[in-house]
């Protein structure tokens, strides 16, 4: 391969993984990111602090030979652990094979863990500070916001969901299709920190509760869900002992945002829906009123690429709501698929980037709407007993048949498996076994083997 | 109602129709036009020269007194006349009532109508060649290209599907969701012009072909629809005896507009596809290489006000692709609902634009989707002989049951029928009656009282 030097723009995740990749093939890369270097300065994200890391995202590091590394600094979390209103609990395991979780890791420890990687290649620089303000989609040229305008064999936006290049993409590329749909619910982080007076929980026994700096006030090794319809908060724990909270929750009318405005609205909130949660959060009203209401938005755009001048992967191309894990495992698969298309191809950028757009576009989409739909899952169904015996049936049937997989199962650990084949035969599972269980109170009453037979006919 | 005075963006159709409504509440009007008057000036509208009007339009005409003159000028449109590649036609009737038809429509002149009756009120200004290039959401405040800055008090923005206020509140209104979606097919207009040597077409008995001017080279009172799957051409009357042809045609790939370069490209794609239609087109090439060739695109977006300083109506709001010969019609009717909610609300503009968005988002929505699907009926479909079966199954219906009403009845002829209402009960009958045709190939075996009676029960 002739000696290619790639622009990115964006020193994300996705950012930082794709130039290991692309120096891994000798090409040369430079990073430029709006904001300052992580690892020397604090740098307000504006992102959640933890993230789900599954198999997706996995297969990806394993390829740069980060996923040993990465693993050691993950909790990990078999099933989601249901919070009733009444402190009740009730564990759903996200699958009923054995070695199939789903990983909480620090989205900063990860970012930095691919930064120094990928400072390892002499070819690969990082430029912080350095904010893309303009795209020329004819020319190729990137505009900086010192005034440096940049050219490439090609540019790469990983610039997020409010990527600049698409933006340049979407005033001057013709018919470019171009979509951004907002919930009516935002997001606002909170914190439970770790114990300090020695109570552990342990209802996974074998697992230790007590990991590098505290004890976990909650059960370490599960996302916890406190769904109440129409809004729900969830936690993930840390690496320290700690968990952070995301409570998501209409901005406007009832049981809004709108309407917690001081101390006072917000206990008796949280008191009538998450009384358990209370004595765990110390600072949950300076937290609450401290940190920002987030957005959750929707972004789909088509085409993709600009040519071989430019191309969008990521969050840039496809941003989806945080309800199925996936957004940074979806930009990982991203990297893998532009790799082996690099791997086929050689730097034929415009072929690369034409198959990259064809292959993807229908799984971002696919994962998109799974995201929205999870929501609804989430929030509503995981408190629903029909849907709880449907999840129990699930386990059983993965636990005894391994070769069954969930729709939950085939999006998150089946990374052999595109995600808009996990929709659509995880939707007609879905359906049948929501029938099925609607049907028979007591699961015990069904014959495994029969339900899959009649999962086989009908999936 | 003290006097209030509204800016109106645009003297399209829905400008103009809305500043009738607007005049006869005694509201003054300002319309802002970036084009010139096309009534003293040749004006490139770059949007079709001729429209489908149908009830939910003539609804709004009757309102402000122009139903009866406008019909005059109109072409009365009977049916689909299907043209098989051998030449062989079929019509396929729209409704089996009688009196159900839809309306060839010039756009120009029902724009012109439109104008002089709105410029009959006192208070109602037009204002050519003045384009709105910002408009600031926070203040309510219009700016023109001529710098001037202008004040109201309230802004609607019929602009269209390129809306500058629309714009405007992309940029600036938080969480504001918007989506604009190509099709693969673009279009372009071309002529069929009147006859000038005396023969003379007429499929539908009563109606004299003979008019103003010419002679119709093809049967006057029908939609002419070449079908050809992967594309397709139609045809529309108008009222001085000539067609009004646009071939529908993906921009790239096989069958494409990239592949017609040259006069014997093009004649030979004709030959091919369109041979009975050649001999009516004596200037097809020059046509075809003179006219723009269009695309095809849906707009969504959400909310639609600005507190009580903005609203977009029509286009602007909810463009849609023309196949379901719904996009002014829809438009009218957003006047006529928003002309009930002034006569309820007097002129609390907020309150107004608040319910008016509501209630007809998701009506927008539908037509959107329809629009997008029956371009498949049109360009496959309609050449399909199970659809076939089921349009003459429905048109029997229609005839010896008239409370029935087919998907198409309810869209195009039912303007007391929500559009969102219209989907879903013609989709559930849809699907019914397609099963049937498809199990039954001689529908003259069907009762049409037990038809109706599954009907009933399933939609």
């Amino acid at each position: 391969m002739s000696k290619q030097k790639v622009i990115i723009i964006g020193a994300g995740l996705s950012g930082s993984l794709l130039a290991i990749y692309l120096a891994k093939h000798g090409i040369e890369c430079d990073v430029y990111e709006a904001r300052g270097d992580m690892r020397s300065e604090t740098v307000a994200a504006g992102r959640s602090i933890n993230l789900a890391l599954s198999n997706r995202g996995i297969a990806a590091l394993k390829e740069v030979g980060l996923d040993e590394y990465m693993l050691a600094e993950a909790v990990p979390m078999f099933g989601r652990m249901i919070h009733a209103t009444d402190g009740a609990t009730k564990l759903l395991p996200y699958s009923g094979r054995t070695g199939e979780y789903i990983n909480s890791v620090s989205r900063g420890g990860l970012n930095v863990a691919l930064m120094n990687e990928a400072e390892k290649y002499d070819g690969v620089r990082f430029h912080f500070n350095r904010r893309c303000t303009d795209f020329d989609c004819a020319t190729g040229a990137v505009r900086l916001d010192t005034g440096e305008i940049l050219r490439g064999d090609t540019v790469i936006g990983t610039d997020g969901a409010g990527s600049v290049i698409r933006n340049a993409m979407f005033q001057t590329v013709e018919r470019f299709s171009y979509s951004i749909k907002w919930l009516e619910h935002g997001y606002k982080e909170l914190n439970i920190p770790p114990g300090d007076f020695g109570f552990r929980i342990s209802d996974f026994g074998s697992e230790e509760n007590r990991d590098s700096e505290g004890l976990f006030r909650l059960e370490k090794n599960a996302l916890h869900i406190w769904a109440r319809h129409s809004f729900m908060m969830i936690a993930l724990p840390n690496f320290d002992g700690s968990f952070t909270c995301t409570l998501f929750l209409a901005h406007e009318g009832e049981n809004s945002f709108a309407g917690l405005t001081d101390e006072r609205s917000l206990l008796s909130f949280f008191e009538t829906n998450f009384p358990d949660a209370i004595p765990l959060m110390p600072t949950l009203t300076e937290d609450f009123f401290a940190n920002p209401t987030g957005n959750l938005g929707t972004v789909k755009c088509f085409p993709w690429n600009v040519g071989g001048r430019a191309l969008l992967i990521g969050d840039a191309a496809h941003a989806v709501v945080p309800f199925y894990g996936q957004g940074m495992n979806c930009s990982f698969e991203d990297c893998r698929v532009l790799n082996r298309l690099i791997e086929s191809h050689g730097p034929d950028w415009e072929t690369i980037f034409g198959e990259f757009a064809m292959m993807r576009k229908p799984n971002a989409d696919a994962i998109a709407e799974m995201a929205e739909e999870n929501f609804y899952e989430m929030r509503d169904a995981v408190a629903d007993p029909i849907f709880q015996r449907k999840r129990a049936l699930e386990t059983r049937l993965e636990h005894d048949f391994p070769a069954y997989f969930s729709k939950y199962s085939m999006v998150t650990f089946r990374e052999d498996l595109p995600y808009a084949v996990a929709r659509q035969k995880g939707n007609a599972q879905d359906e049948f076994l929501m029938r099925l269980c609607a049907e028979f109170e007591d699961i015990d009453q069904l014959s495994l083997y029969d339900v899959l037979q009649k999962l086989r006919e009908y999936a």
